[in-house]
């Protein structure tokens, strides 16, 4: 069985990945597992730049094929942001309630119809031989008061098209099927089906 | 007969597009046709950025559904450069010549495999109700110097994957199937099509 590193630190990510690619002929572990690697500082442009550069370091120092992720939330009356600084949206070391809180004072008086957004993931493939990018989306829009308790992030906030709940509001089972992750994960998944 | 207006005053794009977008019961403009809307200084930081930008102010200025696309190649070893800016790569007003020599330099001596890139499209639609965004990718290498003389922009240093040949090498029948602003443009007419 080959393995493969995923760059994250997160364990609840972790899990939602090892479900997602779940049946393929790979052993997944974490960087957690390889206590003498580096943390990444995510400070790159754009979700790829960041993926790109977490699969790469941990790459290097391990010398076994990695898969890293960014994740960002966009928001077209914005200019696509929060995007990339999604996680440190309202400042360095922010809770999530904070983070919503900024985005909502943002979109203050902005009408529901120009409230879209959408989640971006970008996942980053990164072996001996070859560097790839996997992209997903999931489009919807910003509501005006936090719902729900699942997921984490900006979820109480977002409502994917075709439904009434926020993320925050839908099961994992759900957004595990709709999710920006999900579909960029089973862009992955295919392609190392097709590996094999 | 609806209308669009396309927000480029780039002729040959305006034919290309028009040649993608055929069989669709709209006509299509450029902004050519209307004078009186000012030029859109395209400084986003991404390419989603400047499409938004360039669809809205021409929707504003028109009241006519637009659409507007930006475009550009991004280099993996170069952190997905030149990106946003790769039509002034190597500066204000420069020529394609010039951008190609600027992209061969900061590649040279990174070996074959590390030369992997993709063009990538998005175009933005922008009506009375709602923005959209559609995306293409075409992914290939960059070579190590330039062939063919059809199109236009990196076309002469990119290969695409599958293929020998250079976008430039390429006729534009085969362009028009494979390049990321045909995926981009057919996403956009699927879309119209549903709308209808």
């Amino acid at each position: 069985m080959s393995q493969l590193i995923l760059a994250t630190r997160n364990k609840g990510k972790l899990k939602e990945i090892q479900a997602l690619l779940s049946g393929l002929p790979y052993e997944i572990h974490s960087v957690l597992d390889y206590p003498n690697i580096p943390e990444v500082v995510e400070d790159g442009e754009t979700l790829e730049v960041n993926a790109l550069k977490k699969a790469r370091e941990v790459f290097l120092a391990s010398n076994i094929p990695t898969i890293a992720d960014d994740s960002g939330l966009e928001v077209y009356s914005l200019n696509m942001m929060p995007g990339v600084i999604s996680a440190r949206y309202a400042g360095e070391n922010v809770t999530y309630a904070e983070n919503n809180q900024k985005l909502l004072k943002e979109l203050e008086n902005v009408p529901a119809k120009k409230r879209q957004a959408r989640f971006r993931c970008v996942i980053a493939l990164v072996t001996s031989t070859e560097e790839i990018l996997f992209e997903g989306f999931c489009k919807g829009k910003i509501i005006e008061e936090l719902r729900g308790s699942n997921g984490f992030g900006y979820d109480p906030l977002f409502i994917p098209d075709g439904f009434t709940a926020t993320f925050a509001e839908l099961s994992l089972e759900i957004k595990n099927i709709i999710s920006h992750r999900a579909l960029a994960m089973n862009q992955l998944k295919s392609y190392l089906s097709d590996l094999k």
